[in-house]
């Protein structure tokens, strides 16, 4: 039986994990190709099929060697909101979402670990699990990549490593990542300064939820630039040094923003809050400004009634695709349904 | 005994009178003038204290033919902010508060008359009633006249009327005034078209927190400009049949709110609730918008929990007078104390 992949709910949204009062997520990433087939954007839908079909046979082995359940979903079966639900749950790319023909997801039943078929490279295999787990994120990742690999003739060359669609992902294919919440180096407009010492380390930051230095939502994913010349095992250890850096950054400017703004920061979160509780017509980027600061308040352990997991949970629930798949009757604009969601959500939290 | 003049509540605060959707108050004043004495702005504290003896010995008389109990409150007895309540009240008047000296009150313990001693005048007589009452204001107001007519000579003069140390006062120095609730017309920006059609009619219209087309509060005062060459009867039906309009457009614009846009009304509504009871720093501006939104929200029956009474009590309550009389000891800022007696007040406040 395949679990309900287009529920607002996944495992990355659980809490408990190391450093999760800023680091929400740690992702791992592989781009893989098998030798024999054109890239996807040069390829015929007869060839992707193929693809899909010989991968699809592993279907069993991933089963019994991964230690999880596995479904397979193509992406022209569904309708393109429940497409945009994956995205929001981040369990697949935009380009999956808006070039659906061929695309397929392979997805693991606690949606750890999702692998694209035919996006822009062959397999794009991606491990997501909560708070600062890149370790173990590679562990995972590895594990299935072998077991993969076992099975299917991947395009390597000795010099260059894993062959890609893109120039930026050849040599190991690996991209690893976290997302982390900065709430008070937003609030401190410290946040310019923070991308421009990371871009030079060789990493980059971009808003989650659009780009620029003033993300919706306070949300920023910090990823390696590029994977060629470096090791796989280089590149995790740079991003958990910038891990503990922006950590440590973020904690401080909370506890600084506590010493010496407390009643400027209990109000902003505050009204916030009342705002998320009384509102009746909110479009996405307030909610997910709104949500920032109730998650802030969370960790400052000011507010109660709510939990982080429930606020991962809305940051799916207020998008246009979820609300338009669980109130298609409805003539209410999606800001009416979007406020409705959030008030009832919201029902039980008060600030201290 | 007395009673305390220095509470938040007062008698023109019920509910239950006409217009009061819209008419929050009617307000007759009446300036007068005592032969032999100066005007108070060319005179010395001797004479304002013989022109106070003069009228405290008719208390008496006002307490046995006015059916109601009164006190003289000499201004420069209290410190400021207690001074700055009766102004926040509504009792007495800005130069009341800043030229205390030789300035008393003379004040019936229901609050509905106030008789300003060395103001502008040497008496000002006002008598201030809930919702549209000016024919009730009027009738009281002639009648304490009358009371102390009897017993002091008013400066009278058979060709131009009562004579006032202003002359726009000159004549029946009546001054009629309205306060009227236009939240509706105002969010519908209407109001400028308003204050044309009113003043082309001899009255002008003022914001009474702040002046200006964007009034805080959105409550303004319609008065007459001009007491002479008008009999009183004429200046009471024109500012009547103004009142009448202006209650006609500001009912008809919240029910065409209501039907073409109800989901940004109540939104509205119920952001400014929410901010109201969530908020920990708010300034005086802020705290009145909100309270004219919360107003409206009560008035089209979408707003439980609280009424009309109270939401002019906290108009008082709300102002730094009233805050630093009541907080003295605290070392939170004003702006901490009002967010909390709002969040206090609002507690069960809520918005269908």
């Amino acid at each position: 039986m395949s679990h309900n992949i287009f529920a607002a709910e996944s495992s990355w949204m659980a809490h408990g994990s190391a450093l999760q009062d800023v680091i929400l997520t740690s992702r791992i990433r592989l781009a893989r190709n098998i030798r024999g087939f054109p890239f996807p954007h040069r390829t015929t839908m007869e060839s992707k099929e193929a693809l899909t079909s010989r991968v699809e046979v592993l279907l069993p082995d991933l089963n019994g060697s991964s230690g999880k359940e596995w479904q397979l979903v193509r992406m022209n079966s569904l309708k393109s909101n429940l497409r945009g639900i994956l995205l929001d749950k981040h369990l697949v790319s935009p380009q999956l979402v808006h070039n659906p023909d061929g695309a397929s997801l392979l997805l693991s039943s606690d949606e750890e670990v999702a692998i694209m078929l035919n996006e822009e490279d062959h397999l794009r295999l991606q491990v997501l699990l909560p708070g600062e787990q890149l370790n173990a994120s590679w562990e995972t990742a590895t594990r299935i990549d072998d077991i993969l690999e076992n099975e299917l003739d991947y395009a390597f060359a000795s010099d260059l490593g894993y062959l890609t669609a893109c120039p930026t992902n050849v040599g190991t294919g690996l991209r690893a990542s976290v997302m982390a919440h900065l709430p008070a180096l937003a609030i401190s407009k410290k946040i310019p300064r923070l991308l421009t010492a990371i871009n030079q380390m060789g990493f980059v930051v971009r808003g989650i939820y659009g780009e620029g230095s003033e993300a919706a939502g306070q949300v920023y994913q910090i990823s390696n630039q590029v994977s060629l010349g470096s090791a796989e095992g280089e590149v995790l250890q740079s991003l958990q040094a910038i891990v503990k850096q922006v950590v440590d950054e973020e904690r401080n400017t909370r506890r600084s923003l506590q010493n010496s703004t407390e009643q400027e920061l209990i109000d902003r979160i505050g009204r916030s809050i009342g705002t998320l509780k009384n509102a009746r017509l909110m479009d996405t980027a307030e909610a997910m400004q709104l949500l920032s600061d109730l998650r802030l308040g969370i960790n400052l352990q000011r507010v109660y009634g709510i939990d982080c997991q429930t606020v991962s949970i809305l940051l799916v629930k207020i998008q246009p695709s979820w609300l338009s798949v669980e109130y298609p009757q409805e003539n209410a604009s999606l800001a009416w349904q979007r406020a409705a969601v959030l008030r009832e959500a919201l029902s039980q939290t008060s600030i201290d």
